[in-house]
């Protein structure tokens, strides 16, 4: 399509980390990136606004969610999602694949699709690929995923194996599906934990061709290893001048390590999820805001943040709003946390321009790894 | 005390109205005004940053709530409400006896004070008039309220008579109590739907003398007549030279009306709380967000309001963010809500200054009155 695409421009000396821009119709925003996810068009407690101001790139919304409440119809009657939700910025949708998977009832997988009972009313609903693809175009992201079946870990490798055909055959319908030529649409590499069938999928996937390739079927329950496994089986088969997305991926860790192995995109409901269970990402490591200890502490959230919140309130407020259960809590939580990953996938990018990624990582996780619960 | 008082600029030529500045530790705001309600150190769902854009000039904060959550001690550590919620401006506390009479279980009233059970985890507690300023003088607003007996309507004349003349002692208790010569100290005046206990309670207070005075014991289920009624047979006894404050009052009708009386300062929930189910003030009418009709109206909230949400969301949006229960409806909601109030205030106080004060009633009533739903 038109429109888009990356250009790198440096790729870090010590890693395959690479910094660089993506081309999309509502603007070019820096790569790598972290994706704030707005399920139901709007990134929960946040204006659209505050995001543009914290620094987001593209956002992902959710079109399973979307398809139900308030259905693709009103999306497209309304101008589109960034009209809809007045997001000036690019806007990526799902395919839907990974909720029907998860959140759905009753599925049965066919090679035409797969019906389910939706998880808000019990309705059965059809996805498949010409669907996916077909609701995705209504809504009117700029990039739009294939429709894939996410399998569980861990599977047999004979499941896995029927699955990958049909994730790459339901690809190919996807793509021959696809008219609007102002999205890019991304193929979606499967697997599970099998190399072959990695490799199988990516080359597959390129030869159909593709705007921009993710890897899926990871964050799913697989240990830490066997995520990095997956990653790398996928990533060296898919192409370098194109866009490459590890979905459902917002810990620190797992974000830093896969950009080292040269990935561009990650997505996550992490940031705004933990802040609204009072779990704030900061640089001075983990903090739960219920805790007793902030309950006198009159300084900032995080003394070296300069987001509204952490410039406006004290730890001892923020803490009060939480227990009192009011909604401003949850609200400058959130816009603390996403903002903080923001800038630490900046700080990624600036690293990388300076040949000092792997550094930064150890810096970073150094002070707020994974060992400090995130 | 010094750094307070009113200044009178104008008087409308064909009601009582009048139009001036309410001078504050916290600064200037001009009068007549409306105080959006922050019960718990935040008007819900908004943020100090957005009440400001919005044109709030004194805001109100809940005494009983805060001394239960998270207590006075902490607000005062943290410097007082103001810096506790970053609110720049002016801060007006009640005093909590509307609270301890009409949330708490278990109440005993005895010349001392009242005993109660909280409404939260049944604790004991034990408010007096100088318990009330203690503790307001610990959260330090601008302007504290003395402790009184908020009656039941209708009630007893007899009652009346004897709370009324406790609440006088009370009220001359918790001036003695006050030491902060940096927060002014208003009386409230009781005498249920009687005349005479209204002139006699008003005068009390006048005697003992306070920095401004409230009419309280309205809003409390009366008829309008007789809230109105209320109103004149209090605010006739009051000194000119001294802010007049209806307490709990926020329909449209309402406010108009005493406006046009002589009163200067309002508070209430409603705004917030009509917001988080669904109702906006609009000038075109009563607008409830769930409605079918508004599930593809792409337009704004209200076509003649500037307010963040008018400029930026449409109708659709904000369905949907109210049907799919997202927190930013409740928000995107209550900030136009508290907008709106504020600029029909704003509307009257320069109605009056031309003297036309009269006529702009009517023209607000007519668009968007009572009978349409406020």
């Amino acid at each position: 399509m038109k429109n888009f695409g990356i250009v790198i421009e440096h790729i870090d000396a010590h890693s395959q980390a690479r910094v660089g821009k993506l081309i999309t119709p509502h603007g070019k925003v820096e790569l790598p990136m972290f994706m704030p996810v707005g399920t139901l068009a709007t990134v929960k407690t946040l204006s659209s606004d505050e995001l543009v101001k914290a620094g987001s790139g593209m956002i992902l919304a959710n079109t399973y969610h979307l398809s139900i409440r308030p259905g693709a119809d009103i999306v497209m009657e309304a101008g589109g999602l960034h009209k809809f939700m007045n997001y000036p910025g690019p806007i990526l949708t799902d395919s839907g694949g990974f909720q029907v998977f998860s959140l759905a009832d009753n599925r049965k997988i066919k090679e035409e699709g797969v019906t389910f009972k939706n998880h808000l009313n019990g309705d059965m609903l059809f996805f498949s690929p010409e669907k996916a693809i077909e609701i995705q175009e209504k809504l009117g992201a700029d990039v739009i995923m294939s429709f894939d079946e996410c399998i569980h870990y861990p599977a047999e490798e004979k499941y896995v194996q029927a699955s990958v055909e049909r994730t790459i055959r339901w690809a190919k319908r996807g793509k021959d599906a696809h008219k609007r030529n102002d999205q890019a649409l991304f193929g979606i590499v499967q697997g599970g934990e099998y190399p072959e069938l990695r490799q199988h999928c990516a080359e597959a996937l390129v030869e159909i061709g593709f705007d921009g390739y993710a890897i899926g079927g990871t964050s799913i329950g697989e240990p830490k290893h066997v995520f990095f496994q997956m990653v790398a089986d996928s990533v060296k088969h898919l192409p370098s001048d194109k866009p490459r997305y590890v979905m459902g991926v917002g810990s620190l860790d797992y974000i830093l390590e896969a950009i080292g192995m040269g990935i561009d995109m990650f997505d996550c409901v992490l940031p705004t999820r933990i802040a609204r269970h009072g779990a704030l990402m900061t640089s001075v490591g983990r903090i739960n805001i219920r805790d007793q200890k902030y309950e006198r502490d009159f300084s900032p959230l995080d003394p070296n943040c300069d987001c509204p919140t952490c410039k406006s309130y004290t730890r001892a407020y923020l803490r009060h709003l939480y227990k009192a259960e009011e909604t401003l809590g949850k609200r400058l939580l959130s816009l603390h946390n996403v903002h903080f990953l923001i800038k630490v996938v900046e700080g990624a990018r600036e690293a990388i321009r300076h040949d000092r990624f792997i550094e930064y990582k150890h810096e970073v996780l150094a002070k707020f790894g994974s060992k400090k619960g995130f």
